[in-house]
């Protein structure tokens, strides 16, 4: 069925992604409080990207690149799930569980393009390029998002403090200044209305 | 909260298309059968743009453009709605729907951000760049991928036939003939096992 040995591994790989979508986080959506996945998560992510990119603090960044790393920094959750931002965990154990699914997954395609794609996702990991620093800032500014819109929702069910969510979300100013000022003008509005603990 | 007017319409509308997560479409996903949502579906596209790009019948195509457009070609069903591929309608009355759905969701962005994805939107839908086909060809071949894996689940369900699928499929070859030989074949594998009737 396949007319080469390269597409193959390709279409393995496009099918195996299709488990994305099973992957459930947190964070809930606007209009019915439905758990989001990685998938529609990861598309959200890109077109932040895309409609965002002037407040990055780099002005040069690579677009298509920042999109690229935002399409694919969440396929190892396909074997290593969803770790909720607040919650404790051995992060020594988390990261030697996502090396193994990024290896196994990105290895289905041909070597250069599984490299490619390892590079990226350990590049988004590391967070040490503007493009890294910028894909990372819209990561965070995302469920700042959809937590504001849904009142509060995944915060009131975990309890989460202000002083959590700024501890989590401070680091959105590595990748735009800006942003982050508009990110800590809706955390303060999210104490006043109540979707968040003060403290 | 907004540091500024144009923050302020480029967050509506960021929020705005959240809500392309609650548009289903009649494909199902390859692990569960549940129906895929429009969101999910655009990110896969957008995977299958940066995978398979090699694959265009025109080499030089600009990536990032046609990345953007399977990120946004969906979002005027957020209104406008998803119609069932081999389904008969009024074309004309659809089009109607699609472009006052495309002006209410891109208006509001800042203008020329807004004009900027109409444009992409609009060149999406006539297909007559070699980005556009390409765009086109993955938009027609990621649903194929998805009915192969679950063997044939919407094709079933619908009674779609084999001669339909060619009718509605054979445009890939527009962007990519490559993509058109495997697809084909997935056509002919997919009456063999089954999947989909003869005629």
């Amino acid at each position: 069925m396949f007319t080469s040995e390269r597409l193959r591994q390709q279409i393995s790989f496009l099918k195996e992604i299709d488990n994305l979508k099973q992957i459930l986080r947190q964070t809930v959506l606007v209009k019915d409080q439905r758990q989001e996945n990685d998938a529609e998560h990861s598309w959200h992510l890109a077109m932040l990207v895309v409609v965002l990119s002037e407040y990055s603090n780099d002005s040069s960044i690579d677009l298509l690149r920042t999109v690229k790393m935002t399409l694919i920094h969440d396929i190892i959750e396909i074997d290593a799930g969803d770790t909720f931002c607040y919650s404790k965990h051995d992060k020594q154990e988390k990261t030697e569980r996502e090396r193994e699914a990024a290896h196994r997954i990105f290895c289905l395609l041909p070597e250069q393009q599984a490299q490619e794609y390892i590079d990226l996702w350990e590049e988004f990991e590391t967070m040490n390029t503007p493009e890294a620093k910028f894909a990372a800032a819209v990561d965070r500014l995302q469920p700042l998002l959809l937590n504001f819109y849904s009142e509060g929702y995944a915060w009131r069910k975990h309890g989460v403090k202000r002083s959590q969510v700024i501890e989590r979300n401070h680091h959105i100013a590595d990748g735009s200044s800006e942003l982050w000022r508009f990110a800590e003008a809706l955390i303060d509005e999210s104490v006043k209305r109540g979707f968040l603990l003060n403290g």
